[in-house]
């Protein structure tokens, strides 16, 4: 196990979130003889430590705060970066259709401040593995240290030089690329991943897209798939239900394909949409 | 490791997946001696076993297929099922806001076919455990069939009865439900559940969601959220890049909650949603 | 015509719209002998009446603004409101849906700050009619003064009083409701809305659409529709196209039903998009 | 008055819609003395004459349609047609966000089958006008049908030729190119719009947004605005009120923006949606 833990009470040395009122969230690693301090009063953590988590504490000030393990997705959403967020709506799409699952082998380019790299990390287990790419020493120290809160760092490996003169594995599982420039490396991501794996990518602008399907289409990739994902919240209160007012416009387009070996005979792929359009 | 693994060759025994021209894909175990068929030609498990995963085969009749690995999403799209089935899109950012991970308990009601029984088993691996529910016995038969074909059974708890009398387990950290009318059982999901854990269901209507939000208001859950999801394809044409003419419209509305300890102190919670609306 | 013309050249007289930079937006009269101020500096009606539309012109401390009749959408966002605002999505929507056209009569409440008043009033032109209903005094003058400023107040009929004893009117073409209560009017509406006329109406909740489509059912309508919009806008950088980071979420769910006489023989009504459905 | 009327019966001369169960509409011109025929049975014109609009008539087969004045919405989805349709979710905020209002000339290209057509001319009633041109006749003789059967072709001056010269007129209130080439005509538009008249156009790729986007900054444009607009219906049953199952994904990305005189000192517009970004 890693940061999260199926024990139903708090012990010395958990990873723990104190969600406050106003969606006021503290991430803190419990060990006994220090003490939480906020705005809003101080907490000793010898009185969390042995608390069933859910319990609420009170601050020296009486501030009520509900002692908790963090949720997978609020640490990604609360993972110290300095990069663009990747958020889970788009996280958890890219782990079920790159196959994110115990034990496979996952290559990485940019590592950022390393939160998608620390949602690889937690699924391919520590079975699995994790490659991760970053230029930039500051970006590389800032995801070891995300890497390190959530003790993940055992399955994955940093290496801290830019893409361009490729990769240096073979046969990996998946590769994911969260750079701006993917058209330029996908002759690279062909020979890093093995025959029908799996590759992704995230992209803002359209132009990008058109850069890297045409790439993709120029090295034998099938089944490429261009996509964006909406999510909307609604408000929580049942005899008033209705959406929020606002809500996030844009994160990117996602891109996946599959490489395969040339081909022999020209082969027309069908994408599902258009066969069901084909239906209509 | 289960259904899915790293070799870069095809070998007697794993699952593949035969992807011919018009999204035609066949998914087979592969088995010394056998033969696959289909109209559009015969090809001798023979032939294939041995080869590089990504090769192109040609049947018979000269008809071409890349033999593959199954992706994820195929195997949850193409699960057989006689029920109503769950998205990637929905699965995938389930499986990120439960914070399914390696090792974890999670229980599921109903079972129906079991596609999402198979992604929950995928993602805790071999040292989780799945506890699903389901009161019909040919659905809980296809389930079976299902996590069988991927080799998942050896995790998974299947349960033959309805939940109208409770859960069996206590301190879950996961429980979801996909039944038609989950605010009958959110008394029980309390108790199954251990405090601070993960709960979730989908539903398609406005009117069930008010239902469900009552009753985890009721019973001293926090962290509520409904959403619903909207993913859009993309053609890849990269010199006339769009949309496809058509689109799901809706598959279901995802809520979520966290239960806790009866507060002493009355928590108004505010959710991140008005916050950032609080801002604009 | 009304507060726009067909005229090349600012007049005095003239409604305009002074666009400055970050746009800021100044909707003015133009009088000769009087000033534009502003905090980016000042400049006389004088020099601006006689030139083209279109024209730029400097404030005296040399910020630019360019000299143009406002648009219809800008109109209807700028105009001075203490209600919630109908955006231009919608309002566009429900002309077309309601069939508003030059000469029908529409019949409206609540008037609230007019901004819909304005619209129906554009459209239905000087041989049509609108009838509008405010049960606040401070709402229907500053409605007054929004239709007055556009030159439309001889077409619109402002009645000060709520619709809980009915409508005066009948045989209305079209009949909008916005108010927080539909359901309760429904009947009247039926009085008010000559057989085969068009109503429509605007509600943020989904409770609120089921209570109105229960009356909508008894009553003897037809054509039910519910819908929602949702608009994207992309930022118009050709290089970069993408959309826009955050956008409205909802605004409203619209309705639309047709009344007719009672039928004689049941009639199983099959909605369009069920249909479409049935062919996919 | 154009094909809709005030009237609450039906009369002789009148266009009819007979809406039959399952959606089976019908658009007719009663005319006394002839017969309406369907694989439902017969209605004689002279039963249907002379009843109030929303009456339920019964066909000699005892099969119940109702009698109503065809729909705006209805007409422009039922324009005859051979080219792609334009939504009226389109075609409603086109004409909010063009300003088209009783009075105003508005030009268009190409005409197409006529259905935006239609749309315009009802909109700038009779004391308005529309140019539309046109490059192959077939389209052009299906439009002025399309036109005629509303009643509108007094108010429409069709040309036939493609615009690759330009246009004929000059001072403009709106021009509007429903053509897949927009980008070669901009400097034709800038000629035949007034300054600080409004141009838009609707294109289904990325690539031509792009194409378009930079020829309107070339040309003295400003308020360039690109959106799209996504509409989603529901079932309209009160107990189970949800989205419908599919619905279109895409019609096309529409462009907004005004001309205006070539400025002395350079402007930087600050879009809207940025504006409020930044406020985020």
């Amino acid at each position: 196990m890693n940061w999260y833990n199926t024990d139903t009470h708090a012990k010395d040395g958990d990873l723990a979130q104190l969600a406050g009122m106003g969606h006021k969230n503290f991430i803190i690693r419990l060990k006994a003889g220090t003490v939480f301090q906020s705005h809003k009063g101080i907490i000793p953590h010898d009185e969390m430590i042995g608390l069933p988590w859910g319990t609420q504490v009170l601050s020296h000030k009486g501030s009520p705060f509900y002692l908790l393990q963090p949720s997978f997705a609020d640490l990604l959403i609360e993972t110290p970066r300095t990069t663009q967020i990747l958020y889970p709506k788009d996280i958890g799409f890219l782990m079920v259709n790159l196959g994110v699952m115990p034990g496979l082998h996952v290559i990485e380019a940019g590592t950022g401040s390393g939160a998608l790299t620390c949602a690889f990390a937690s699924i391919v287990g520590s079975t699995g593995k994790v490659t991760s790419y970053e230029a930039k020493p500051d970006f590389q120290n800032l995801a070891r240290k995300n890497l390190e809160r959530l003790d993940l760092l055992d399955r994955v490996e940093l290496k801290l030089r830019n893409i361009s003169e490729g990769f240096d594995e073979t046969n990996a599982d998946i590769l994911f690329l969260d750079v701006p420039d993917p058209h330029n490396y996908i002759e690279y991501v062909r020979k890093a991943l093995k025959p029908g794996g799996f590759f992704g990518c995230i992209l803002p602008t359209t132009n990008q897209v058109s850069l890297v399907l045409i790439e993709l289409k120029r090295n034998d990739f099938i089944f490429l798939e261009v996509c964006e994902i909406m999510l909307r919240y609604y408000k929580t209160e049942p005899a008033r239900l209705r959406p929020v007012d606002r809500m996030v416009a844009h994160t990117g387009y996602l891109i996946f394909a599959r490489p395969v070996i040339k081909p022999i005979v020209p082969f027309d792929e069908l994408r599902p949409e258009e066969e069901s359009e084909n239906d209509l």
